[in-house]
């Protein structure tokens, strides 16, 4: 693994190696104002000494790195569960972080977790790929990347992903809401410049709902906030909403209720993400279901499967192949009928 | 810290210090099968060699140990946040772990977290004092109760609790039932075997209920699953119902609509935890509020007073003070208003 060096922190501390070296070994004569600036270094750079990195390296800890972008998210936290889960058959247990959907997030915990001892990492990255990220990823762990590609990573990358294909989920929810009378949809997007995944979702749901509805069909929302954008949508006539991220749904719920706007009556709603509030929900919303068990299940195998490979004696081909969970529509109460009465 | 010791290992794998010591530095002539034995030993009890865990001892790693019942949990999400966000602030990064609601997941991930290098913890604790959360407990470092105490740990204990008081929110509860008009209420507790804290709030209930409503006017749930206490309860004619544990709630709002059962017209609801799904339900959920960002804010906080005061070159008292969070009604619309029209 890539630990910070013995030399970094000299270097850090404006001190000589061998000076590090007597503050960590406590011999030699240091003043408290050296010592304290080696002190400082170590910690700002997180510094493990080689003996304990020689340690950390040799044997194996049975704990695993998960890294999130929003733990209040829920359909993150079934995520979560769905890994942990699956790992703790296998006698795993797992070290969770946050990103707050920020890169700078991201990379202070990967950061920690290269000080920590474990045995491999599940990450759902960050839009592109982060100085925390390369430093992570140039260590010999065992990495798989779930739920988010990033951008900046070529196909060729050796770290699987495992994630959900939006295509099959959007053009069912699409052709559904065509079914039922609806000839034109506005789509809200998140935050896609954090995310190439949830990019995508508007692009196929674009380049569908032009297929499906024609060019006016598709109203996708200005690239902003959550509020604005949808009602940035209202404004534009749209009634008809489809979410590819499920918190700025939860966004819409409440302002369509403090706005006396029906859902399943005035405005019509499908969201990515099957949480439990979109199915306990008056009335219930349908969603677009990116099987999120199944999707945690199979990161946390890939995974398992990377540090057999890497810790067998008869070492197999150290990749793994990249795999796509099909999204799937389930249709509840949240669509307006108007194919009895087109309008 | 009490680490496991390499006599341990030795024992465990049936051989001797000397051999466990020449796996460890790959010296000496050990055949496989002892070095398989002492390497399974080393994984069995998570051992680590003494040269690392001086290490380990010696630097701050800015890294905390956070350990929840469940990140499905809204409630707890919200904890996490709000702890992670208040140790940002102050330049730390949280390892998360979920116990599962059990001894056994809390134990394991405790155990785990011992072989990591963290400068302290904060737990939410399962039910009674465990030979995990012991062990754990006997090591330095600094560690805050957060959200739920423990029975077995006396008042003299030197582990600070940091949880709410359910006392003022269930009264406000009651006296507001009481004037639209409820004349008997019934209590839905959750998981009281695993925790303290949900069977306090179920004998608060009962005590205050039976002050303000009489005898016949608090109906405890029979101790058993979510789904059998609330059909109990309707079997028996209970109409208007408090939750001391909100997983239960979302259980009874299936149930209620499963069964065309209107809440806030056939029947009343009042529960704990300000959750984002009772806000955004239909009608919205009245909740007793536990101030979660309140509380875990001050558990965040008490802890970095802990872990200052151990690594002060004068360090003061090492101990920090209880604290109980009041919790608060939130009146929303899910209770019928009989006040009016008395039945």
């Amino acid at each position: 693994m890539s630990y910070v060096t013995i030399k970094e922190v000299a270097q850090e501390a404006e001190v000589s190696v061998p000076a590090v070296s007597q503050v960590l070994n406590n011999t030699g004569r240091i003043s408290d104002a050296t010592r304290q600036r080696v002190l400082d270094a170590i910690a700002k750079l997180n510094y493990i000494p080689n003996s304990a990195a020689r340690s950390m390296r040799s044997s194996l800890t049975k704990t695993i790195g998960l890294l999130v972008p929003d733990i209040r998210n829920s359909y993150f936290a079934s995520l979560i569960s769905a890994v942990t889960e699956e790992l703790s058959k296998n006698g795993y247990v797992c070290l969770i972080g946050s990103s707050g959907e920020s890169v700078k997030g991201q990379d202070t915990f990967l950061r920690s977790l290269l000080s920590q001892r474990i045995d491999g990492t599940i990450i759902v990255p960050q839009g592109t790929i982060s100085p925390g990220l390369k430093r992570f990823l140039e260590t010999d762990l065992p990495v798989v990347f779930l739920d988010r590609s990033i951008s900046g990573i070529g196909q060729d990358s050796h770290i699987p992903l495992i994630d959900s294909d939006p295509l099959p989920g959007i053009e069912k929810a699409i052709q559904s809401a065509r079914a039922l009378g609806h000839s034109s949809i506005g789509f809200v997007h998140g935050p896609i410049a954090e995310s190439p995944s949830l990019k995508e979702r508007q692009d196929v749901f674009a380049s569908v709902a032009a297929e499906l509805l024609g060019d006016d069909g598709a109203v996708i929302a200005e690239p902003t906030d959550a509020l604005s954008a949808i009602t940035g949508l209202l404004d534009r006539g749209v009634r008809t909403f489809i979410f590819g991220y499920s918190p700025d749904a939860l966004v819409a719920i409440g302002y369509f209720r403090d706005h006396g706007l029906v859902i399943g009556k005035d405005v019509s709603m499908i969201s990515f993400d099957d949480i439990p509030l979109f199915e306990l929900a008056t009335p219930a919303i349908s969603v677009i279901s990116q099987q999120v068990i199944t999707m945690g299940v199979r990161g946390a195998r890939t995974l398992l499967g990377l540090m057999r490979a890497k810790n067998s004696s008869h070492p197999g081909p150290n990749r793994a192949e990249n795999l796509r969970i099909p999204t799937e529509l389930i249709a509840r109460e949240s669509m307006v009928d108007f194919s009895a009465d087109p309008r």
